[in-house]
């Protein structure tokens, strides 16, 4: 973990963090055109790459089991296109 | 933690995922206008969206200090701009 300068806001406000990946059956012509990069560029011991997103939004208010639960539902319906990508991991940070 | 279907392949190599995200300091237009979409569909509590990558490669061999060291070498110059961008994380999984 690279340690991150925090941005300064009081109180400070709980983080869901949504990662979103291309489905595993799928091609992913952006991850394959940074493996050929690396491998050119002599890290060639990188392979299979795949790129994703990481989102990140703030809750305003406590993140309840309600809270979460919409948070998940926001992930699968907006933030992710069920059809060529998975939500791989729905976290709460700090 | 969803769990993802796993891909079957044998042996299984050791996977690095890379988190990038726009600095904290620069406005991220994506973000915005998904923070924008969420209140209008009644998600108005999720605030402050950021749109980030999250890149997975797997590695041929074993994960040393050196391979760890180039990746964030790897993750710092080509899978980011620096210009832009923070390298967030970087962690080995399984």
């Amino acid at each position: 973990m690279i340690p991150r300068p925090r941005e300064t806001r009081s109180p400070p406000m709980p983080t869901i963090v949504v990662d979103v990946m291309p489905k595993a059956e799928l091609l992913d012509p952006q991850g394959k055109a940074v493996t050929g990069s690396l491998d050119r560029l002599g890290h060639g011991r990188f392979e299979n790459v795949r790129i994703g997103k990481r989102i990140e939004m703030t809750v305003d208010g406590e993140v309840t089991d309600e809270v979460l639960a919409e948070a998940k539902k926001v992930a699968n319906d907006v933030l992710s296109n069920s059809v060529i990508e998975d939500v791989v991991s729905i976290e709460v940070v700090e």
